[in-house]
C-alpha cells in the first residue's frame, strides 16, 4: 500500500473551516487506498502571536522556555484535525513531537536526529491516519525543541524518511515552485518538475517556497517531494533526484535572484602563499558565511584586490574581524558595499554545456550590466550585479532562456 | 528549607503585565528561603477558545483529541513564567506535565495517579523554582490527559503531596473562603481558617472557590491549603485538618445554599421491606446521585411518601427510569419539583452541640419558611426550602449565627 506524508502549511491551517477542507483532502487520500501520515503547521499568525509573548515577557529569553511556548500551536492544529477526520469518519489519531522525533542541537533551531517509526508503523498498520504537529520533537535531556521557523517542512521530510514513505507532498500557499519570482518577472512560469540540488539553489537563492533544510535532508533521503497549494486541484511541482529522460524540461530550471548578500573588498593586498586563507579562517573562525570570492593576483606585481560576499546582516562582524588584522594582512583599504544582488542561472543542464554560460554573460553584456564578481559551480552560474540592475537581468535572463510562458504553460 | 506550591488561576496569568506580577511574588517566596513550585492555569479565556474551537471542529469529539487541544493553554503560561523569572534573576524552569503527573481514568476528566517527585526533588535541590502546567498529566498510554475544569486546583495539590511540600498556597480571584455568598449577605465575613470537611461542604453546596476534588485530595494527604488573592497582599483563608484550640471561630463556620437540586416525591408507594433500595438501585445504575431523603411511613397504614432530592439536571432521567417502573414499585404518582434550594449551616461544632441544629429549625421557623426535607451529618445540617425562600433563609441564619460581620472583621 503506498505511504504518502502530507505536510500542511500555516495559512491552510487557519481556522476550523480549512481545516475541515485539509482534512476533506487528507480523506480522498486516505480512501484512495493511501497510508497518510500529516504534518502539520500551527494556524497562520499563531506562532508570531506566541514569539511576541516570549518577546514582551523577556527580550533575551531562554530558548529552551520559548520552545515550551511556541510547540503550542502545532499541538492545537493536530488535535483539532485528528478530531476533524474522525468527525468525516475517518480513523485518526494525533501524535506528539516528543512522542516520535528526538532532536538534537540547539533549541529553537534544534535539529532532527531520529523518528520512532514503529509507533507510526503500529498506527499505519491499524488503518488510522497519523497527524503530527510540526516543528518539533524531543530533546536528549526530554524537552521539548523546536526545528526553528519553517520547521514543519523538515519535520515532515524527516517523518516520510523515518518511515520510508513513498512520496512527501507539501501543501503550500504557492502552487509550485516557478521559473524565477513572479513578481519580477509576471510570465514565470511553474516548473513541473525540478531537482534537488537545483531546487536548493533557488531556494537558498530567495525563493522561500521550502525551508532549504527540509530539501537537504530530502535529497540526502533520496525522498521525493510535491510542492502544491491546498487551495486548488492542481498539479504541483515535483522535486526529485534525477530528472531521467524529460525532454520536455528546458535545460535551465530558473533564474534565482537574491538581495541578500554584500560584497567586501581588500585592496592592495599583498600577494603571497597563504594569504586567501589568512583572510578566509578568522572570519570561518568568527562563523561568517562566506559566498563568491575573486582573487585576482596581477602577475609581476605582487599585489591585488581580494573580493568575496558575505550576508548583508554579517557586514558588521567582518569589519570588526578584518579591521585589527590591516597590517597583518597587509592590505590598503576595506570597503564594503551592501547594494549588490546575486543573479543566478540554476540546471543540471550547465553541468554538461558550457554554452549556457557563455549565453548568460553575452546577454548581460548586451544590457550593459556590469558584473562585480563572477562564481559559478556544477549546476549553477552566478553573478553580482548592482542592486539597481537586479531586476533588469532577471528579466533578460528569463527571456534568453527560453523561460517565460505562453498561456497557461507549464516549464 | 521549607517547600511550598504556589498555584495561580487564569485571571492571575492572563496576560504578560499580569504574568510579571505573579514572578513578582514568586520571587519574593524564593528569596524569603523556600523552595517553590509553581503550578499554572492558562490564561483567562484560552481554555475557553480551545473548548470553543474543539466544538466547531466536531460536536463529539474525541476526548483524546480534545486532551491534546486544551492542554496547550497551561503549557504557554508554564513557559512564559520560566522565562519571566529568569529575566528577574530567578533560578527557574518548567516542566510539562506529562514529564511530571501520571493520570489514569478517562481522558478530560483524569484523576491523578501519581507525581515524579525525583525529578522535581532534583530541579529543587540544585536550587531553582520549578514550574508546571496545571489541569494536565500523561496517561497510561502516553498520551495527553487533563483533570476536568479546574483541575489546576488538583494538580497543585497532588504536585504538593508527591513532594511532600509544607503548604500549598492557591492564589485566585477571590481573596478566600466566606461565612457564605457575598452577593446575597454583603455583610458575610472571610473565614481565617476552616476545616477540609467544612470547606469540602461549603464547596459542595456553591462555594465554588476551589475545585471540589483538589479539597478531597487535600483532606486525604493532609496537605494544608491556603486561598489568597493574587492581586492584593492580604491574609487569605487557611484550609486545615484540626481548627485545634482556635477560640475565635464560630462553631458555624457558614452557610451553604445550593440551587442545584431538584425534589422528586412518589406519593402513597406501598411501604413493604426493601422499597427505598427498590427505589432507589435502578437510579444508582443509571448513576444519579441522591442527596436528601424523607421517607415518612405512617404507623399502621401501610403506605407513605418517598421524597429524595437529585442534581436539577438529571430530573429528565430519574422519570426515564421510575415511570417505567410505577407498577412494580406501587407508587401513585412521580412529582417533581426543581423550584427547590438546600440551605446548610457548616461547622465543626455541630459534632458536638445539637442546639445548633435546634437553633437553625427555630431560625427558620420564626420566618414561616416551610422545610420540605432535612437532613444532617456530622459537620452539616442541611434543609430542603422553596427556591425564593433561599435567600431569605440564608441572611436570617447568618445573622442568627452571629456571623454577620462587624467592619473588617474575620470570621
Amino acid at each position: 500500500m503506498p505511504r504518502i506524508v502530507m505536510k500542511f502549511g500555516g495559512t491552510s491551517m487557519a481556522g476550523i473551516e480549512r481545516i475541515r477542507s485539509v482534512a476533506e483532502r487528507v480523506k480522498r487520500e486516505a480512501e484512495a487506498g493511501h497510508e497518510v501520515l500529516v504534518v502539520v503547521s500551527a494556524m497562520a499568525g499563531e506562532t508570531d502571536r506566541l514569539i511576541q509573548l516570549c518577546k514582551e515577557a523577556a527580550a533575551l529569553h531562554d530558548a529552551q522556555e520559548y520552545d515550551v511556548v511556541v510547540a503550542s500551536g502545532e499541538q492545537v492544529t493536530a488535535g483539532l484535525l485528528a478530531m476533524t477526520l474522525q468527525n468525516m469518519g475517518v480513523q485518526a489519531r494525533s501524535f506528539m513531537g516528543w512522542q516520535l522525533l528526538r532532536a538534537t542541537g540547539v533549541h529553537g533551531n534544534a535539529r532532527v536526529e531520529a523518528v520512532e517509526a514503529v509507533t507510526l508503523n503500529q498506527a499505519l498498520s491499524s488503518g488510522g491516519v497519523a497527524v503530527i504537529p510540526g516543528f518539533q520533537g524531543m530533546s536528549e535531556e526530554g524537552r521539548l525543541a523546536t526545528l526553528g521557523r519553517g520547521g514543519s517542512d523538515t519535520s515532515a521530510v524527516a517523518i516520510a524518511a523515518g518511515v520510508k514513505a513513498d512520496r512527501c507532498d507539501i501543501y503550500t500557499d504557492v502552487d509550485g515552485v516557478y521559473t524565477t519570482d513572479p513578481r519580477i518577472v509576471p510570465s514565470a512560469r511553474k516548473l513541473a518538475r525540478v531537482t534537488f540540488e537545483e531546487m536548493l539553489e533557488l531556494a537558498g537563492s530567495g525563493a522561500k517556497v521550502l525551508q532549504v533544510r527540509s530539501v537537504g535532508l530530502a535529497m540526502r533521503e533520496k525522498m521525493p517531494l510535491r510542492v502544491l497549494t491546498a487551495f486548488e486541484d492542481r498539479p504541483g511541482t515535483e522535486i526529485v533526484a534525477e530528472l531521467g529522460n524529460d525532454m520536455e524540461r528546458n535545460e535551465i530550471a530558473g533564474i534565482a535572484a537574491d538581495r541578500n548578500e554584500a560584497r567586501v573588498t581588500l585592496t592592495a593586498i599583498l600577494d603571497r602563499p597563504g594569504m586567501v586563507s589568512a583572510v578566509i579562517g578568522p572570519l570561518a573562525a568568527a562563523g561568517i558565511q562566506i559566498d563568491m570570492m575573486v582573487h585576482s593576483a596581477t602577475e609581476g606585481v605582487g599585489e591585488s584586490d581580494l573580493t568575496f560576499t558575505v550576508p548583508r546582516a554579517s557586514v558588521g562582524q567582518v569589519v570588526a574581524v578584518l579591521e585589527p588584522m590591516q597590517e597583518k594582512l597587509g592590505y590598503q583599504k576595506l570597503l564594503t558595499n551592501a547594494n549588490v544582488a546575486k543573479v543566478s542561472i540554476v540546471g543540471v543542464g550547465i553541468r554538461s554545456n558550457p554554452e549556457l554560460a557563455a549565453r548568460m554573460f553575452a546577454t548581460l553584456a548586451d544590457r550593459r550590466i556590469n558584473l562585480l564578481a563572477v562564481s559559478a559551480s556544477e549546476i549553477k552560474v552566478s553573478v553580482l550585479i548592482a542592486e539597481d540592475e537586479m531586476e533588469l537581468a532577471v528579466r533578460v535572463l528569463h527571456s534568453a532562456f527560453g523561460l517565460d510562458a505562453t498561456t497557461g504553460e507549464t516549464a
